[in-house]
């Protein structure tokens, strides 16, 4: 007996479909709208490319981004910052960034949301993983916390003075009480 | 300037110490209580040892406990599920199970609870893996998801339909699906 499924959405479908606000992510065939970003997230997400760029950017070694939409591997997500290494940004022939990218980001960095589903950001961490990605950052503030992927989706747990490791080439030392130490205004 | 710091409390401090209803963990130097128990913790802990003692006890191949406090790489701590195989149980001379588990379990599950830290519980299972635990599970009921700890701290998400990677020998076949629908009683 034939069963009747939903006819499932395809990534073309969804590429062709007007974005949201906030960005929504295509991944396991599934549209998932990212939440609306909060006063945390959306200053360590600041802060964060930032500190990368202050670092990377001038010396043309990498670019962090925000919100950048990035198609790779049968998925199109919306990390909060990815960052490509110089040689790897994507640009049009006049030299400029393109504005679609189709590669994977060297390091991806999400931010948990109160509320946000946990699967659902490690999912988009080990879809990068799987397809290239260096360096995956889990930053939970609520447990100040940040869980790195490395290749091979070897993870470790990093919190208070631990250094937290870096790619390769870039000159930046931070520790995880440094990264919630900016949500302190005082 | 010397700097006052307190007293660690060390791994046989701990040990000295009364036990705790809830039980409590020493891990990274701190003393970390588990949350207290709730229904669908329990029903899932309980079916959990059930369903593998179903099928690996009766053959001498495992044995999987709850609530056990196994003391090995310098911490001390109290998985909700820990497996051990037949021949790595702990045994008296007189052949019973022995009262002190000093060894690492070869399977450690724990379940996440509701306002339960993701990082001392990730820390917890991350531990069994650095000191020789084959497989690790963190079973969060509030997504439906499974995350799998594997050798090396390598990492794979499981959800709905997906079939659960189980411990060699051990011939049970769980989809994620099927361990949350364990919830439903009707």
């Amino acid at each position: 007996m034939a069963i009747a499924t939903q006819p499932q959405l395809t990534l073309d479908d969804f590429l062709k479909s007007p974005e949201t606000e906030p960005a929504s992510d295509f991944i396991n065939g599934e549209i998932i709208q990212k939440p609306m970003p909060q006063g945390e997230h959306s200053l360590l997400q600041a802060t964060l490319c930032e500190t990368i760029n202050g670092i990377a950017r001038s010396k043309k070694i990498a670019y962090a981004l925000p919100e950048l939409r990035c198609t790779f591997g049968g998925a199109s997500i919306v990390p909060d910052v990815a960052m490509f290494c110089w040689d790897r940004i994507p640009k049009t022939s006049s030299g400029r960034i393109a504005n679609r990218v189709e590669i994977h980001p060297d390091w991806v960095i999400e931010i948990l949301s109160p509320d946000q589903k946990l699967k659902k950001v490690l999912s988009k961490l080990l879809h990068c993983s799987r397809n290239g990605t260096e360096l995956g950052w889990l930053i939970n503030p609520e447990d100040e916390s940040v869980l790195e992927i490395f290749p091979g989706q070897r993870v470790e747990l990093y919190e208070a003075a631990n250094k937290l490791p870096i790619l390769e080439g870039i000159e930046l030392e931070l520790t995880v009480e440094q990264i919630f130490g900016w949500l302190s205004l005082s």
